[in-house]
């Protein structure tokens, strides 16, 4: 029994890092502490480098152990939670997010020979920019019927780990030289906690082209990448893999002292921030979907055996829950879309109201668009304002809004882009149930469901299926990394053996949910079947006008 | 010679009246004022009576003559022409805009049984709910093979004299017998005028199946549209139509009272606002097609023979200059969808950038717009925010735009829109062009060039061909009425014998002209493919997805 144990979890998030100090017998969440990144994204330009071009995102790995240095003692001070009392660490990271570094762990561009170097920083997740790597890797990967393009759903993307790897060979191969290991910065994180250097399976199969009891594809793939590549596993990567919850090492001296916590306190292995939310959400079992919503939406899903789905982004044996199949799918634009409308395309009339009401304008627009029942607008739109992620898996694909008339008003246009998104998370659901992976129930957590209820219910509506929502909402991946800590610990130090057994404890839902209206959802069955139709006409090949205009436009702006 | 010798032009657009007086010597417009209908457009509710249905525009005929009694004598003031040098008074309407009369000319809706009854109205060119009733016209024209279908392009509209007309037999049979006379609105304004209903071959040929040469349809038709519209032609339309410039009578004296004039001043047969804008263009030979540029966009092209082009308006002989056909197609929102941007697509940093510079932001959106490149948006649009006038014919087709990423901005959807409307006028051009019938050059009139040197150059590089500028630009049509009232007036009383001499005379472009730039072209030419491609896909059954939206939208706004 855990009584009066505690476990530190540690998110790293896009924009910032957030330590939280929680209770090993019931969950419950102390404090919570966030720090931003002081470099954040870099998109435009290094602080002192050169400018950017388009598509790419780093970010510098220096803002990690800030984020260590600045937040962990914060939360614990706030928690009151005495050092001793702390029973293990976990964390949970971006992914894939991979960095050059040197044989000690040194970070490339924290060297001053290579603080001007793009291609020495980290590449963040949504670093676009080596799309042309990734349609090599796919290719030669076809030519070759490599099992690991059949796991990921047929496609392999430029986000990934290896498309990030041969961009930086094509692009600054003296970069490639200096780099003694290329390792995700999750990993590079538990390296600098723990001394170790321990790389685990999740990022590792869902976005490392590794595949557990095969490891990864043989050297003869990776020199028909590129002759360098050959031996890159063996020089670079390393071949050892560690599982989810398992114990990577004794928190250093060093660090522990810059922390405030004791010297050797346990620390897991590192995760994925959308993966360790899925027991976070209670969710240790087939059945539930969870849905992680912010800026961009990760669909989480078991299945009890291996099933080939269209444009998942990964699917992993033990990559969630150690015995089941992990499914990963995802849209790569939901709260985005949001936010560019609130940006771009909100009128005067609307901020108006809102001066009026003295409210947030965005209050206004959820009113407005509550107001309206499914199929009034007369819109239907594709919510592919920053490509499609799943199921078609393509980044150059954009966005349509079709239906408008001289009467159409921002709140509509508002309210037909939550449906579109509604209808992208349908479009996953069905390639799931296809395969006979059923989907039951969604549970929902990240910042997007905590202020919009119009959108729960439109979801609910969309799907025909319950939503439940996690609690904490916008913590769970805070929450997940700290029952990681807590399995790392063990049992025997006061956490727990297995995950199932850490989320029956510290994870929870809360108790009002949203109910699929039966009227609403049979509209929704009408516009998502028009929103089907374009799906496949504008992503399948039926009119690549999306791709030609993109083309263009990049012949146009470098001219 | 006709050396101080004036006309006068009314001209009678959607919102207002406007009244000029012209030297007929050179064309020199000495005045011009507006007065505004009173009761405006009425698309929600009657005055006094109760709420119309969607897509409903009716006008009051009282305001046309409260417009006679205000702008005429103002115009006369402010020119100080004395009223026995006016020797001609020429008009021009919107079309097709009818109305129910008693066989005195009183309009149904100024008795006060009817004044409560909308269907006593004048319906105006934009009433768009008679579609039943030219679905069934274009069904029962279609099994009978009639002439003049094939004159129409193949549709008959449901904005035109006949639908409109069934709309009142179906919706409002009491209406229908309380009618002596169902009468073009611009043909009702000069019996007030002349105490005579004369009526014009220009409207009776583009809206109202009346064949030169051929008349009406036979009563064989009528009776299968319904049976109790048989003897609709003998009984309330009447079948002798008047030539464009022709004489209907003299001013009677009550009118030349109230307005000023002499007593029998010659009065020209009625006319149509597009139509009279030809010859004030300068153009009386084929090759130059006008474009009247406002809310909505008519194409007016003169040819020498008769060619049946998809979706035209009408095909006309003799329809705008004697001895030429006359063919007009047109674009049903073009300024309109511009105002929609304005209204409700116009984002804060827009207005904030205009506050910042003292300027309208439609001039801060038209400055941004005019710095992107052709292409550099990556976006695409389908202007059809009030359906597709021309070539299609479908007022059910809605709006798209499509290639929004999450970086699009506000001025790249503006002009995006500039672009598909220029598309919209490409794709007439291209219609006109597949028939043998040359357009060599545009010359564009109206209140859309005059501010917007953005659009006008957007649509020189689309169409690959240059553009004047008529002059004036505004008042066009005011002095292409004031035009026929100097030709009604004839060359032995100091004015004309044929609108080809007055345009001659009378007409003029502007020096200044929009040339194609030929990279622009060359880009335009690539996007105008992808226009096509989607404009046939979503406008000839490849996918009909508009029309279910707009099914759903009428049964969900219904419920």
């Amino acid at each position: 029994m855990a009584r009066g144990k505690y476990v530190l979890g540690i998110d790293y998030g896009t924009e910032s890092g957030r330590a939280v100090v929680v209770r090993v017998q019931d969950g419950k969440m102390l404090s919570s502490s966030v720090v931003p990144y002081p470099d954040g994204v870099m998109d435009e330009r290094l602080p002192e480098g050169p400018q950017l071009e388009p598509d790419w995102a780093l970010q510098n790995p220096v803002d990690y152990l800030y984020v260590l240095e600045k937040a962990v003692p914060k939360a614990l001070k706030e928690s009151k939670v005495k050092a001793e009392d702390v029973i293990g660490i976990g964390t949970d990271f971006t992914a894939s997010s991979p960095m050059p570094a040197k044989a000690d762990g040194t970070p490339l561009c924290a060297l001053p020979k290579y603080r001007k170097t793009p291609h020495a920083y980290v590449k963040l997740w949504k670093h676009h920019a080596a799309q042309p790597e990734a349609n090599r890797i796919n290719e030669v990967a076809r030519e070759r019927n490599e099992e690991f393009l059949r796991i990921y759903g047929g496609k392999y993307s430029s986000e990934w780990f290896f498309s990030k790897l041969l961009q930086v060979l094509d692009e600054a191969p003296a970069i490639y030289d200096a780099m003694d290991r290329f390792i995700e910065a999750g990993d590079w994180l538990v390296w600098q906690l723990t001394g170790e250097e321990k790389r685990n399976t999740c990022t590792a199969g869902y976005k490392g082209m590794w595949v557990k009891g095969h490891g990864f594809p043989s050297p003869d793939f990776f020199r028909a990448l590129h002759p360098r590549l050959e031996n890159v596993i063996a020089e670079k990567v390393g071949e050892e893999y560690f599982p989810l919850g398992a114990l990577a090492g004794g928190l250093t001296p060093s660090w522990a002292k810059k922390m405030g916590l004791e010297e050797g306190t346990p620390v897991a292995i590192g995760n994925v921030d959308a993966h360790v939310a899925v027991p976070a959400c209670t969710v240790t079992q087939p059945g539930s979907l969870v849905m992680i919503m912010g800026t961009s939406v990760c669909h989480m899903l078991l299945g009890q055996e291996k099933q080939m789905v269209e444009g998942m982004c990964g699917t992993v044996e033990d990559g969630i829950v150690p015995g089941l199949w992990g499914y990963e799918a995802g849209q790569s634009a939901v709260g985005d879309i949001f936010a560019w409308f609130f940006g771009h395309g909100v009128p005067d009339y609307i901020h108006r109201e809102a001066r009026r009401m003295k409210a947030p304008f965005q209050v206004v627009l959820e009113k407005r668009a509550a107001a309206l029942r499914p199929g009034e607008s007369g819109l239907v739109a594709l919510d592919w304002w920053n490509g499609n992620r799943s199921v078609l898996v393509d980044v150059d694909l954009t966005g349509v809004i079709l239906g408008m008339t001289l009467a159409t008003r921002a709140e509509e246009i508002y309210r037909a882009l939550i449906e579109a998104t509604a209808f992208g998370t349908r479009t996953i659901i069905e390639a799931f149930e296809s395969k006979g992976i059923t989907v039951n129930e969604l549970v929902a957590c990240g910042g997007l469901p905590e202020k919009n209820r119009l959108l729960m219910q439109i979801y609910a509506d969309v799907t025909g299926r319950e939503i439940k929502l996690a609690d904490p909402l916008q913590t769970c991946s805070a929450l997940g990394a700290a029952m990681h800590g807590a399995v790392a610990a063990g049992a025997a130090a006061g956490g727990y053996d297995t995950i199932t057994e850490a989320a029956q404890k510290m994870a929870r839902v809360q108790s009002a949910t949203f109910k699929p209206i039966a009227k609403n959802h049979a509209v929704y069955d009408q516009l998502y079947g028009e929103y089907h139709t374009l799906h496949d006409y504008f992503g399948r090949g039926g009119n690549d006008v999306m791709k030609r205009l993109k083309n263009l436009k990049r012949e146009r702006t470098e001219k």
